[in-house]
Formats: structure tokens, C-alpha cells, sequence
């Protein structure tokens, strides 16, 4: 068979953590294809890890979903394998970061990955990516079904995110920064609909409170709407209510990092 | 059909826009081979990511080669592909950046990618690798015609880069920095009959000047030319005169980056 | 055919120089896999990568091992396909970067990469990887035999690296760092039976000596035995003994890199 493992970590690539893995599946399911989501996660980044799978899943074949951002790796939370409504399968550790996507479309079935014969033989205590999960995730896409891993779990005891929610005031938003990409892109927890309540639309200017420092920025729907150098706040590509500059890094001109929390505000 | 997408962009590995748009092309064309050129163009550095495409082109199979530097997303510069008299066919933002290597075989013909069946059904107003530049790309892999994607174009009215030729003066070159590379070697816009018109060979001693730096370094083949730390220029696998350090980093040392400008004159 | 080719280098992601290796092997062995072991090894780090190298291979396929990490390139220095008594065959400089590898299971052949048959027409004097090594590994994993590739070496004559020993005292331990990785922990020559030679055990705490710094680790098995912030001393994932925070990034604490020396005793 053909299926498809999609691969997300906060492993990075400078080191064999990822190609590693890759070798383990191929190993264990020869014919699988892997895709590489990103292993550009923040070391141990759990939410933004959760944000970002649950953004790219839409875009991404249906198959077999890894994912490891995994502070509390052997330590006594659990490594698990969810089914969700739509046929996918995600593989990962039970601290939050694949309930997210997975709660999309309804969690059917969850196991815990506790059968030696779909682990390695040696398991490790600081790398279960390698030894635990990768094994997992290559053994469901070759075809071994989802409760031979391990015994039955409730959905509703795996653990969930408090996703942080924008607060809404009269005149303001408070937000907070879910993730700052390449491009110096701003990307927070508020989303189009919010902005709308506060009567806030194209063309509008806007005031961004950081902490002391205050930057003016004009609601815009592409970086093309404004000249070169213009702070712009739009709706991204995910739906997301991100501070930006037209062909310019508003990382770097703010110092924002994901975490940070900012007011937005009518001029 | 196994065909082949080559995949060049300024997109970085931190973030998930290059896994996306892998998993974009895999639901479209599941058995299409995509091979990743590069993803490392310093951001919204178009003629940066022509240069290296260009270069890499002969070592790549034919096939679809979809290559996203676009600053321009969501304006109103158009989304383009191109086929070239060898058979090549190119996807990307109308901005120059594939039109330097299409025009080395020669553009036969040229589409704007405009017919919605071969887009995203939502189509972002910043994401367009995602939306429209990766689903073509999978269409013409998968077999779709190149003139089923949109109206055709005239060659001649894409448009092109200005490559900055360097100035042959009776003495010296003035030339520009087009590429640093992670070894910290100065890759510029001379070539090696630049020298030869200037009697440097190799063994020769060439001054370097960087606006008030000067630097002197050797004409060489290969790093092993010289002792470790000794400065050398030589005409690199791509055939660009470039200012490199033997076992060592000439960026580092120099400060140069891409776009600046330097003198080689005979010492 | 489907062989399997496992790519190593210290190219980075930056350029183009791994993609257009993947494009030269697809050009040559059109269905051959490549998993990439890492490309994050740092610049002309022979011994670094070697370690890595060896360290991945139980993970990874039986197939061609190139591996790219070549400060002699274009000098003197031998291109050469060695294979091991697994099967395994490399790919690589004749700098010892592959013989810590191949000599665990053993070395029943090796020849040099001479045959102009299996080059690229053209070889540049600077990057082999792409006109003799990469050619070379897709030819092996297409078919083509190793005695066919140059003629026949002594497995005795090729480079070997001398792996430092770490100095074992009553008291202490002299150690290098092999590698730090990108959560900042820091990999050391030490093994586990190090620490036992010494009565040093789980639970145990350790003085850590850095020229003048002096810190102190507890000796654990995985991140979680330790609250977050505190620094352990465990064996890792590939048996190293390696110093790291939980929850943190030891690296950036104390400043270390590869390379550097440490000596570890009892408290």
C-alpha cells in the first residue's frame, strides 16, 4: 500500500532527529510516502505545534498524522494514536498537541502505544519519536489497525489545550501572538470576525500596544494594498489576524515573539 | 504517471508553507516525485532565486519546476506557466524569476494560471504558492495541458530581470555579490573569461576592494590551491567567479552579503 | 529497482547544493528513495559526521550511505565506495567521514571513484558531491557493481579518524563534546560504563568543570526525573553521555560547542 505519514516536530534540521525517523518508517512501511509538515516548531512548543497542525491538515492528504513536540517525554504522560471522524489517524504524545486537529472532526477512537511488537526493541527514555511513535505511525499506514497498538482510551480523558482566547472590549482586542513566521509575520489568536465586532474593516487605521511601545497600522487584506514599509494587519491564509510589513519583517521592527501579548485598538 | 516537481522558494523550513504545499501537490497528483531545489532564497530576493534556478536546472530531470519568490502576492502581477523548448515547464509569479532560466531553451508558450478548476477553491489573498502556484504545478504533472490553465500570453511580454552585467574596466572589474553561500563563499556576477580579458590567472595575486576594506587574495582552482585561511577567488561548479576562504568563511571575515558591490583589480 | 540512498552532509538547507544532488540522483536512478539523515552537520566537521553517521545507520535502510563532509575537495584526497559485511555500501571522501561506519560490520571491499562512466561529464574542481559522489550512488543503487565504479583498495590503506578517548582518572573524567544538538544538549565521548567505572550512578550528583566554570548536574535517566530548569547528566537516545536542562537549553547556559573539553566528577 500507498499511504501517507505527514510529519510535524520541534526537532529542527540540524540534527538526525527527523532523517532518523524517516528511516525508521522506511524500514517498517517501504512503500509509504512521508511528508514534512515543519520541524521548525519552538523547542517544546506545544500549542503552537497543535496551531499549526490543525492550520496545515486541510491541505495535507488524508493518512497518518505524526506529530511530536513531547516535553514530558519519559515521563508518565502517555504516547497515543486518535482516530478522528474523517479517517485520519494522528500519532503522537497525550499532552494536547494532536487533540486540537483531531477535535476537528471528532475523536472515534484512541489507543494508548503500548504493544512492544510496534515499538523498537530498545526503547529510550529522551527519544520516543524514534522508538515509540515513528514505529506507530509506520505500522497503522502499512496496515495494522488502530487498537492492536494498545488498550482503549475515553476520548474524554486525553488532555486538551486552553487554546487562549482574544478579549474582547468595547474600543480594544487583547491578543496574543500564536506564531511569528520567516517573513517576520505576526500571526495572533484573533480572527476576522473579531475585528468586524469592533467595527474595524479595510481601509481603517488601527493602534498596536506593545507593553510601552505603539505602532499605527492600516487594515489591508495583501501586503500589495500598502507601499513598501507600511505596517499592515490582515486576515492570513489560515484565517488568522496577523501584523505584518509590506515587503518587510514586523519580527524584527517589534521584537515580538510568539507568547507576547498585544492590544489592538481604533485609532 | 511519475513525473517530476522541482520546488524552489524564499519560504524557509522553520514554518509549514513548504510542507503545505507538498501536501497540496500530493492530493493532487499522489505519484508525482516532488524534489526540493531550494527553500533557503533570502526573503523576496527574486533575482537571487532566478540565479540559483537557472544554475540547478541542467542537474534536475525535466519535469514540472514550480519556483514561488513573489513580493508581488496579492497585487496585481500575474500567475504564469511557461513551457521551454526542451520540454521544461515552469510555475510561478510573473516577476522574472523563472523567466531566466525559461529563456535559456527558448519559451515556446506561456499561460495565466486563471481557470479555477486548476486552483484551490478558496484562493488567499497571500498564499498564492498554496492557492494557485502548487495545484498547477500538480495539474500538469498529473497531465493536465498547459493551455487548459488560462488565456495564453506573448513570450515576449513576461517579464525579465535585469542581471547586472559586471563592469570590465582596463584594470579592474566592478562586480555584484548575487549569492553567499553557508561556507561563506562570495558567488558574484564575473565569470571566468572576465578574468582571462584581464590577463588574471591563476596562481595571480588580485586586490579585492569592498568600499573601504581591501583585501588580497590568490587565483585558484580549488580550496586545496592554497593553505588553510588564505583568501582565494576561482571560478566556482557553477561558473561564477567567487572569493572564498580555504578551510575557512569568507562572509564572515568580509561582512559582504548578496546585492553589494566589489572591485578585483591585479595587485 | 527500489533501493534505498541515505544522504549525510554539512551542506546545510540554505543553498542549493542538497537539491541539486537529489536532482542528479533522480536523473541517473529514477526510483530510488533518498532519506535524508541531516545536512546540519557543521562546515568541514569530518568527525562530527562521522559519529552521526554511525550513530543513524541502525535506523535506516541496508542501501548506498553518501555522506558529504569534505574540507579536502578538489586537493588529493581519494573519492571512494567502500562495502560493508551487512551490505551496507558508502559513498564519500576517503577522510574517514565513512570508515567509522563501515568498520562496525567490517569493510569486504572498497574501491576508488575513477571511472569517468559514472562522473558527471563535467567535474568541477569544488563540489563533488554532485558531479562524482551523488552520480556514483545512484549508479550503485541502480545496478551498477563497485568493482565497476574504479579500481580495487586496500581496506587497510583507507583514512581512518581517531575518536577521541575520553581520560578516565580515580576521580574524574576528561571528555570532549562530539556534538551539541539543537534543544542545547550537549553529547559527550563518555559512555554510560564511564560513570559506572566510577561509582557514579542514577541519582548521583556531579561537579561539571568548563576551563573555569564549575556546575553541578544530578545523574538521571530522562528529562522528567529532574524539575524543569535543572541540569542533568544522562546517557542519551544513542548511549553518549551528554549534559542538558530539562525543560532548557544547556548549550546556551554554558556556552559549550563542539569540540570543547569538560571533566565530570563526584560532587
Amino acid at each position: 500500500m500507498n499511504g501517507t505519514v505527514t510529519f510535524l516536530s520541534d526537532f529542527g534540521l540540524q540534527d538526525d532527529f527527523v532523517g532518523v525517523c524517516h528511516g525508521v518508517i522506511a524500514r517498517i512501511a517501504p512503500t509509504a510516502r512521508v511528508i514534512d509538515i515543519t520541524h521548525g516548531i519552538a523547542p517544546q512548543a506545544v500549542l503552537q505545534g497543535a496551531v499549526v497542525l490543525r492550520n496545515a491538515l486541510p491541505y495535507v492528504p488524508i493518512g497518518v498524522h505524526l506529530a511530536v513536540v513531547d516535553p514530558g517525554v519519559g515521563g508518565d504522560r502517555r504516547a497515543i494514536a486518535v482516530k478522528a471522524g474523517d479517517g485520519r489517524v494522528f500519532v503522537g504524545p497525550d499532552n494536547g498537541l494532536i487533540l486540537l486537529a483531531a477535535d476537528d472532526a471528532g475523536v472515534v477512537a484512541a489507543h494508548e502505544l503500548s504493544d512492544p511488537r510496534y515499538r523498537l526493541q530498545n526503547v529510550s527514555r529522551t527519544f520516543h519519536a524514534r522508538d515509540v511513535f515513528a514505529p506507530a505511525a509506520a505500522h497503522l499506514v502499512a496496515g495494522v489497525g488502530l487498537e492492536e497498538l494498545g488498550p482503549a482510551l475515553a476520548p474524554s480523558e486525553l488532555i486538551r489545550l486552553d487554546l487562549p482566547e482574544p478579549e474582547l472590549g468595547r474600543a480594544q482586542i487583547g491578543a496574543v501572538v500564536l506564531a511569528v513566521d520567516r517573513f517576520g509575520n505576526i500571526a495572533t489568536n484573533v480572527r476576522g470576525e473579531h475585528l468586524e465586532q469592533l467595527g474595524i474593516g479595510p481601509g481603517d487605521r488601527v493602534e498596536i500596544r506593545l507593553t510601552l511601545d505603539r505602532y499605527y497600522a492600516s487594515i489591508a487584506t495583501t501586503f500589495a494594498d500598502e507601499p513598501s514599509g507600511e505596517l499592515i494587519l490582515y486576515e492570513d491564509s489560515y484565517g488568522m489576524v496577523t501584523l505584518a510589513i509590506s515587503q518587510g519583517n514586523a519580527a524584527r521592527l517589534t521584537g515580538v515573539r510568539t507568547g507576547d501579548e498585544l492590544r489592538i485598538a481604533r485609532e
